[in-house]
């Protein structure tokens, strides 16, 4: 159940209310003046706690921590160069996988004159065949960080693997959970465990729901620095886009959820061509941020290469999505 | 095949090559300098043919006269009121179904107000339950013309049925295809053989080539004023929105084909707190159009109330989406 | 609401309530014991009527009169040569389309070898392009039922469209409604003003209660001899299928309804080697009975060549389906 | 690319030549007269060699040491006390969780009786939400290990993440990686690095090729005993069923892989009376083998309550199961 007290309810009253919970053997979570009691249907409250309550419900979701119910106020996640969740849109870009150092430098100097401060780029890649390019480890963390401090930018990269999690955080300022990962729990739990902000990629066949119950596991373990990925989901519809945008998660993630919520249109498309009007869409949705694939040769990528936009094309891109994101602000 | 002549090659030669082929039973179908001549894999040309030839594919899709392989230009369908498809933005809004006579015309007049050129109503409605209200018939659709007429609007309503398409021709504008007749081929021949435009919705689990061979079936007939409109398709993901709006379509389907593609959030999202965020995406996207129901008390309303917008809202949304799509012409 | 009379209840008693109703303007369908107020949440009983009633709800489906709430007692179908839903399983084979006299007699002597008792076969035929093969027309159900005649079977053809139901009906034993008109109202309309039985095949993107919505259609206009037809759905899973088979379905519908439940492997694989083990499963299910494609030579198939069985394949197919139905009708 | 030689080619030959490309840096597979070269398109042969060359093909799945095309055989699992991929059909049961020793013995008994070979239950649970039981761990591996030794059967339970893979190695018979983790790359690299057999589950949008790359990284890291579980797959049809049945899978993954193939009715449905038609609907496919869901008193399951059978109903779903298995070995 959530409990919502009074806003002139003294704090002590509200602290002493969740240590006897606490003692009970009850799970609480406290947010400002809303408390969670996991599992629990009813309450016994003292006289002075049933004047301090402003509200009580039993029919929270399981994301408790996860849910605007728990916390109205939006996650703002902050990093040395980059807001994610506030007034600004946050630019992400960078290449599907980090090549060479030399590479992801040139990358970066592209994604920063777009407007990017995060920089991305795959260390340790997931791929559907066990033939595929695996990604350079920790010799590609070392370069992309030595690209995003020499540019000003912040780091996101993918950890796939809880035994990694200690290598990465050396390495990075968000840690990027894949798709085909969003319920490796054991997973979850470990980067719940950090205090690094985690960017949660939405599964292929996961409900909105599913996706909260995903962070849930971060934020039960004590991270509550948490972003949200629209990526695109399978259907039917996969005859010329890899996966189908769902846009639409993006304002019910907004109205359920206090995480801000990113979208990528390079996986969601998977076509270069269709990530410009799809990013628009994207910004125009009212999204906090946006992470996209970047390559100078896309056609020698080491991975994703269709659905990477040029330099030029990324800077046209970045002109309209900045002037969209403006007129949106100007409101 | 698709021959496509070159710019200098004479109108005569063409006509007289195109004669050939329809005296030898093909299928013929020209536009400016392309002809497809259906089914056939091979053709023999004359010498002058063969200089006048720019070039040939054996590779059309089977939606060919839908194909910019056969029309490279964009399909620009001019009413008395509205343009779709040129350089304007088209908005179309209404109720779901008429009403009254009294209360379409006050909707009309919000419509106007927010800028739409074509007004919305069903008269016969296709509903999943035969229990539920099937629309007010001919006496719904003389409203609806009565109401477009007197605020300088046109007329876009839903036909069902091949018998219905003589009667509902004298009071609209534009012939509307639901999504659930999008392969009620009957119908699509019906209607392909008037000259009013027609808006064809895609199906629930309709493919963009599916969609594009239903916009054949008109096209074949004769009738070459076709618009394709997104409205949500059906994925795993109905949770908290009546469908997934798809708007990776929007781009594909311009890419393959020269019919305006106009975006309906009203059904996409089947809720009306995320029509705006939604049209705002839709018109990002370059969509030609839009189409948006609205309702004064939409808890009171005949058919699809929670995906109704009430006037002060839709006015809103309007104001947005204007901005956009000034803001994109601009560039 | 239904409201279920005790069994001891006089028949004139509940005929004189549904009288009321119908006077007060209900609509009002009864069945056996099971009397339905269409649209009503309360009603007022007379003292007799009250003791008289064994129970009522409110709680009860759109689909009424579809539904085993209204009536718990499985519908039976009874043909000149079949019964579909009784005891018996049933086998449905033809070609896709009638091809010719010739071909369509050739392949209902194969047809009535492997045991099935109807002969179906498309002489006017649902296609994805306006291009193809759209069936022989009136010729072709002269032929189909000249076939069926010769050999002793039912006759079970898809009308596409109701200004064709008059014509089809000289011909056929059942209509069958194609998937791609499932939710073609005017045509379920059409069909339940005639006193022919009725096949109507699951669309594409149909939920369970889809389907039993669009057969209310059918019987709210009188026509009670429906079976309802599995034959795949859309999914992701399109890779080396053409459909997803969802079994599942039929227990589903089972339960839910008391029309018999057909399945039909063919359309619902596309492929001819995966249709006798999902032919057998399809019986395993409980299903009451089986539409399969055949053809003699399926690469010169005028539709869905790669889906038919060759003769051989199907008497094969046959003897397992019948054994395992033996085999369960023994328990 | 793949080789096949002939079968009179001699053993030192094929050695030699597999020798020599792995000297040249080639990553090089074996089975029988079948070579496998990983991400070669071309290679230079001795004369020799091309004697002794069968056929040679480019075009091979990326799923190579999964694929017939490279192991044309049936791979056939041997465990102390059953046989998965053989002659006979092998029934695997238990709860969902393991719940106390006393509670997994008594279920032990109850799936022995049944025909069942193999006892799951699960130690670790993946669960949607982080408050829900996660497993009793270590403690729950070593009840059930005890229940089936017990009771002369084999164990298999879920392994969720690789760091437990040691530990979970001491108790079970085969490794069972769940929907979720089915493209969890580390643990699949971890569980290929053992020689204990593993069940790999089908995620819930995997296609059938992604469900064979992921089996390939098992088998690339040296591990080949593997069989594959449907369990149902994630659709737009989930009114009534927890997920869509994918049977045409089983006929399909037979045809593209040698590896044994198990369905599970239990998480197909999510409904206990939906699980004995959709069991018989899954032997009758031609299946390798069955998991399926028990418990005495669903209703205090901590797990999956719903979908589970209790004994009365499991022992004739059994015997309808074994009745059928035995029809079809007689064919």
């Amino acid at each position: 159940m959530i409990i919502q007290f009074k806003a002139a309810t003294s704090k002590s009253l509200i602290q002493d209310f969740c240590e006897r919970q606490r003692q009970a053997g009850v799970v609480v979570y406290q947010s400002a003046q809303h408390v969670a009691l996991i599992g629990l249907k009813e309450v016994t409250l003292t006289a002075a706690e049933q004047t301090g309550v402003d509200s009580m419900t039993t029919d929270e979701p399981s994301y408790v921590l996860s849910s605007r119910l728990f916390q109205p106020e939006n996650t703002i996640i902050q990093l040395p160069h980059s807001t994610i969740g506030g007034e600004q849109f946050t630019m992400m870009a960078g290449p599907c996988s980090v090549e060479s150092a030399e590479h992801i430098l040139a990358m970066a100097k592209v994604a920063k004159e777009g407007g990017a401060t995060l920089l991305r780029g795959g260390a340790y890649k997931p791929r559907t065949s066990p033939y595929s390019f695996q990604g350079m480890g920790e010799a590609g963390l070392k370069a992309l960080r030595q690209a995003a401090d020499a540019t000003g930018m912040d780091v996101i990269t993918e950890v796939m693997d809880e035994t990694h999690v200690a290598l990465i955080a050396q390495y990075t300022d968000v840690f990027q959970i894949g798709a085909r990962n969003m319920q490796n729990f054991s997973l979850l739990k470990a980067v719940g465990q950090t205090n690094i902000p985690v960017a949660l990629k939405r599964g292929l066949a996961a409900t909105v729901d599913d996706l909260l119950n995903a962070a849930e596991y971060i934020a039960a373990n004590g991270n509550h620095q948490i972003m949200l990925l629209e990526r695109g989901i399978r259907t039917f519809d996969n005859q010329y886009t890899r996966n189908t945008f769902d846009l639409n998660a993006v304002p019910v993630l907004q109205k359920l959820s206090h995480y801000p919520v990113v979208v990528d249109p390079s996986h969601a498309t998977g076509e270069w061509d269709l990530v410009t009007p799809m990013a628009r869409a994207g910004v125009a949705t009212g999204a906090s941020g946006m992470m996209v694939e970047i390559h100078d040769h896309p056609e020698a990528a080491f991975s994703d290469g269709p659905q990477a936009l040029k330099p030029a094309t990324y800077l046209e891109m970045c002109r309209q999505i900045w002037a969209i994101d403006q007129l949106m602000r100007s409101w």
